[in-house]
């Protein structure tokens, strides 16, 4: 059985979808980090890092190591099912690429950028526009790949599960209107997938049970 | 021929020592980010982010398409070479999550406490501690890890070498003496390989050929 420890967050987001693509059965394990719950000892000897995702499969074998990062949980059930992460040399590489981009710059810089602008106790000046303008230019380089490929790497992939929740994040904060029309035609496709829609179901109404 | 798009910095010596450690041979181009060269034309085709590292590896069929990102590019040699990355699910999924922790969290912190630290033209107490603070928790991550394990993930690995240059920026600038010594032991431990040596000694003559 598959254990995913996670919230509604846009890094929460990425397994549920990968789970739900897959079609494998999984038990959720709300973390509510607004609450401090990732601090809790239990859940630090899952994740050291203290945040959410992680993965926990208790069929992986006698031992049942963690996975921690999203990334690194996507490509465990990519490997697991076969599916989402390409084979082919050129659009595996362009697949690591990109995921590689999200966890690097597109999530970073916007994440940062929530930190400066709504979280932070002082206003900075400095520092809301630093994060304003790198998350933009980010949003800006992902726009210009898609403006010729219709997902970020061949087909839809792992890729573009990963970009997705901060994507629509970036678009709803952050851009003009009508700024950045090729992301925001990928944003809607990925977002019509019955798989996405089911998993952000399904996270959105854990958390609401939980009251 | 393997391509490598780079320069003098802790993102910019994980592949040079991935190459060294592979006994690949390569065509070193150096991209000097102090100049601006990382947004010329030229270099802006082989990464639209306008960032070393990358690579192109003219050997990988008619249609040679650049990988960039320090993470996708180790994978990629790990996976042309069947070296450090271990094919053990234990081990394996362990070794991304550290892959990912390293491009998600120990650069992104590190990264930023420097803007702060050294390069804004503003002193700003609250950035320089906040990412002071983040950045020293990633090291007690690392370190808590390393006290029990010789390595990140089972033997040497890519997570290793993913995360050896920020390690020792980390060290020397956000460490007190003798502070985090599993991770120092560890860092000692990756200097003193002769691929490691190698590929910094040749990535810094390259350099200096420059001028
Ligand atoms: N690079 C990590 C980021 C994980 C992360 O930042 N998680 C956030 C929620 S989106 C968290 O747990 N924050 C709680 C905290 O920092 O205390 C990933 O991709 O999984
Ligand atoms: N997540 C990327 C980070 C790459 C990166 O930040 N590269 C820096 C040098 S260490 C760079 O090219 N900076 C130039 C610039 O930002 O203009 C990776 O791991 O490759």
């Amino acid at each position: 059985m598959i254990e995913l420890y996670t919230w509604t967050t846009p890094n929460g987001e990425k397994p549920v979808i990968m789970l739900e693509e897959c079609k494998l059965s999984y038990e959720m394990h709300l973390v509510d980090i607004g609450n401090g719950e990732q601090h809790s000892d239990r859940f630090k000897a899952i994740n050291a890092n203290e945040k959410i995702p992680a993965l926990v499969d208790r069929s992986m074998g006698g031992y049942s190591q963690p996975v921690f990062e999203s990334g690194a949980i996507l490509i465990y059930l990519a490997e697991l099912t076969g599916k989402f992460l390409p084979q082919s040399t050129r659009h595996r590489s362009q697949c690591f690429s990109w995921v590689f981009f999200q966890v690097g710059h597109t999530g970073p810089m916007i994440g940062q950028y929530h930190h400066f602008n709504s979280a932070a106790p002082e206003k900075i000046d400095y520092a809301i526009e630093r994060y304003r303008k790198e998350s933009r230019r980010v949003l800006g380089v992902l726009d210009g790949h898609l403006a010729n490929n219709a997902y970020l790497a061949g087909d839809y992939t792992i890729a573009d599960m990963m970009h997705y929740s901060w994507a629509r994040i970036g678009l709803k904060e952050l851009a003009e209107d009508g700024e950045f029309p090729s992301l925001r035609r990928w944003a809607e496709t990925i977002g019509a997938r019955p798989a996405v829609r089911l998993g952000l179901e399904k996270l959105q109404t854990a958390k609401d049970a939980r009251g």
